[in-house]
């Protein structure tokens, strides 16, 4: 039953023009897409050696580790007595210290976590993606989307969290139901040819799980899609019990709608990933590589550039005493703008101005333990979000050790805007009842459960002051703030200079970028 | 800033009649949908204490867990050398010998495996969820939906494959347009009320990702859901270019729509599992508990009862030889009707022409090993599944090990209907070239990354002889089948006898339904 290569190949249609073909679909691959060009290579013998990295987050260290590789002689200075930055993971027996000076000693069981900053990584952030893979940071899926998570509106169904799954499969039925139903009644003649009518109406069928009148109703068919009211089971007395849509006015009037798209996003779809243990596994991997380049505990006075060099002048973060003078032939600065813009520098009076305007952004994220995992034990949720109205906006269940006993940390909370406010004047711990109090609306267990919280506001995050930079007119002054000058020693980088504010793929992309900058004027200079 | 719990609660708008809600919603998980009552309990002393239990898959082996853990003296045969049945994995080193007698020996690297059974377990399957909790099996997400995987037919967009993200973007796009667009124009004014009508129209523009004037083109806004031409990034020309949508015309004729929602139905949602390392972890847990009562490499011969008890005679399926007797008060038979309908009982008419009447659907699972991951490196896809309308189906990516290097493992083709007996008939080694044939036509790789494969029809498996079993007709069978006679001592189990065959849900919940009615009967006989 055998057959040559020769006799599959046309058996299965394929002749000598497809081959060309595959060619070009082997090539479709990110490269198409992508921003990050590989591995960067920097050739070449550079005017001037000595590179001060001022800021060892994710940007800084990127910059640090690949200067170190092309022979650049790297020296990071650094706020905290880590590296990371914003990739930051707080742990049992963590302390944390806010611009108010209150410090929060973290309380969870070994091995929980919550991760203040990022907590996500899209299939297409590519460069750190390969820098999880160069440097060994293993990966695990997020979950992001969770059919079984709530959608919960105080005004909406008494209050009463609702499913995921009820609200997305019935708004979709219902939409189907009504577009199926316009266009066999013709009124959609104008818009849609003859030759798609009848695949269209076919295809909402499918999409919406219509009957073959084109109805939304109760049955097995859609109970395969939003749930039995019983499950089907085994043995006796096993058949299922469909379960009752709710009607398109009860989501249309309830707006819980408003949530249904958000994992199809380009930045939430599936696969999205976390690092397994803690975002700051990938700070920590980059530490091992140029650990041993940073200066910890470093505060930045002052960036000064002239025609030969850059000076850096610092102080002990935590005593500071006597300054100390550091200087390079080229500096990259990753430190925020909101932090650059109290010290003294000589940028060019255009970028001085933006390093000026530049608002960050604050927000406010809450690590609640529990003392055990009710959100899957009792309410079947595995990862994943459910959105609310009420102030903090979200509660998001941990991506990991699925069905373990023992404690549980949730996101209590992802607050943006004027709610970010409101937990920003308080004190953590009563933030923290804020939100376990919230929370109560959406899981009963709460009160009984809870166990201990953390709450980061970023406005109060000393070495940052905010969650990301939004440029005053990003459009007029993005291009000349990015770019480094002919006459300039000095290359800004970070997430603030991408158009992937406020995720770590836009600081090393901004990174990589910055340096390329760097190398281009030290070899041509 | 310190308030009291009252102040807090009256401060969130939470009143004394809440607190009933509350209580109510504790009691909304699970318990309400499922089958699944909990960890059984058999109380009361049985009248006979000894049963048999035929077969060591999933159903087998919770009776014969359970059954001991009520004091019960349980013995269990099984055909093959090893227990699990169809929960089944397939690693390096291993053979597997089918029923034309043709042995294939996996040649996967170290870790690497296929799952040639079930593969998935869906957050709602409460018994198998449950029995690896207890028995410290560890899952982790299956990826079932992949917006970067692709969706693919021959004779769409000239056989070049499309992402996922493309198709179902634009055709939620579209959709939205033409409804947002009738509904505006007052086409639908008989259908929606005034007071839904500009709601639905918002939803719509958010569901679709609409313009204010309800058109869906190319912009920012839909490159964020679809993916852009160009990715933004970080420094210098780091602006992102949207990519262009395409048109509703071009989807519908394609009818790659039909695989829009498979990733929406309750069975395929939102967090689904699989074990960390293969799905026979499960089977090998199970194991640990039970397996000092197998007897391995026991075929069962003929299964009789009568009003003292059951006899079951069996030989051993390697050698045959004399067979040997054994007897029971009672017997839960797990053995597919595909078999036990070759075999000598004395089971009551109704059911014995049950057993002959089921016919078990053949399926076909191919997997395949790539000397890299070029699914991942090449072309951004981490798990997930592509959908395509030649023979394999489908091809699923491995939903583990992301970024690693060494050799990956694909279900190269999941093969159903007229499909599965085109490869039946053929040899492992010529199904597996076709695979790989036809996977080619998707990935270009394929020829030149491929290193190894085995291929599974389940029509050929020697001790179950299909996937699963489809009743002649279950609406005027199943209940007497699954009911054990008052005067009956065997009570029959197995997935086959659930509303969710081919699940191993259906396979435990069958078997505890079935121990149940054991159990009554020894108490009340």
């Amino acid at each position: 039953m055998s057959m040559t290569r020769r006799e599959l190949l046309t058996a299965v249609g394929m002749t000598a023009g497809s081959a060309a073909m595959y060619h070009a679909m082997a090539t479709l691959g990110h490269a198409q897409e992508s921003t990050y060009q590989g591995r960067i290579e920097l050739e070449g013998e550079p005017n001037g050696r000595r590179v001060l990295v001022l800021g060892a987050g994710l940007a800084g260290m990127t910059a640090a580790l690949e200067l170190r590789n092309a022979g650049y002689e790297v020296q990071v200075l650094e706020y905290r007595e880590k590296a990371g930055g914003r990739c930051w993971t707080l742990r049992g027996g963590d302390d944390y210290t806010d611009i108010a000076g209150v410090t929060q000693t973290v309380e969870f069981e070994d091995g929980n976590y919550i991760n203040p900053g990022p907590w996500r990584i899209p299939y297409n952030h590519h460069a750190i993606l390969d820098y999880c893979k160069r440097l060994g940071v293993r990966l695990e899926p997020f979950i992001q989307k969770n059919h079984n998570a709530y959608l919960h509106r105080s005004d909406a169904f008494g209050g009463t969290p609702q499913r995921f799954r009820h609200i997305a499969t019935d708004y979709r039925g219902h939409v189907a139901e009504l577009l199926a139903k316009a266009t066999d009644q013709g009124m959609l003649d104008a818009e849609v040819t003859e030759a798609d009518r009848d695949l269209l109406v076919d295809s909402l069928r499918e999409y919406g799980v219509l009957t073959e009148d084109n109805a939304y109703v109760a049955s097995e068919a859609t109970s395969d899609y939003r749930g039995y009211a019983r499950d089907p089971g085994g043995g006796r007395d096993a058949a299922p019990t469909p379960s009752e849509p709710l009607s398109l006015n009860e989501i249309l009037q309830s707006e819980l709608w408003r949530w249904i798209s958000d994992a199809e996003s380009i930045h939430h779809q599936n696969t999205i990933f976390q690092p397994v243990g803690g975002m700051d596994m990938i700070a920590q991997a980059f530490e091992r590589e140029v650990g041993d380049l940073i200066t910890y505990n470093a505060k930045v006075i002052s960036m000064l550039q002239d025609d030969a060099g850059v000076t850096v002048r610092y102080e002990d973060s935590r005593s500071g005493g006597e300054p100390v003078d550091v200087t390079g032939d080229w500096c990259v600065c990753t430190i925020p703008f909101s932090i650059l813009g109290q010290m003294e520098h000589n940028l060019p009076s255009d970028k001085a101005r933006v390093v000026d305007t530049m608002y960050y952004e604050g927000s406010v994220k809450f690590g609640l333990e529990f003392n055990r995992r009710f959100w899957e034990e009792d309410e079947d949720i595995y990862g994943g979000i459910t959105y609310t109205d009420l102030p903090i906006s979200l509660i998001s269940y941990p991506s990991a050790d699925y069905l373990s006993g023992g404690k549980g940390v949730l996101l209590g909370g992802y607050v943006w805007g004027a709610n970010a406010y409101q937990f920003n004047a308080m004190a953590p711990e009563d933030a923290v009842r804020w939100a376990v109090e919230y929370g109560s609306r959406i899981h009963a267990q709460y009160p009984e459960e809870f166990s201990s919280g953390v709450c980061v506001s970023w406005h109060r995050v000393p070495w940052v002051l905010g969650c990301y930079g939004i440029w005053e007119d990003k459009a007029r002054d993005y291009a000349a703030t990015v770019q480094m000058g002919p006459d300039e020693r000095i290359v800004l980088a970070g997430e603030h200079l991408s158009y992937l504010p406020a995720w770590q793929e836009g600081a090393i992309l901004s990174a990589l970028d910055a340096i390329q900058q760097l190398h281009d004027h030290a070899t041509n200079g």
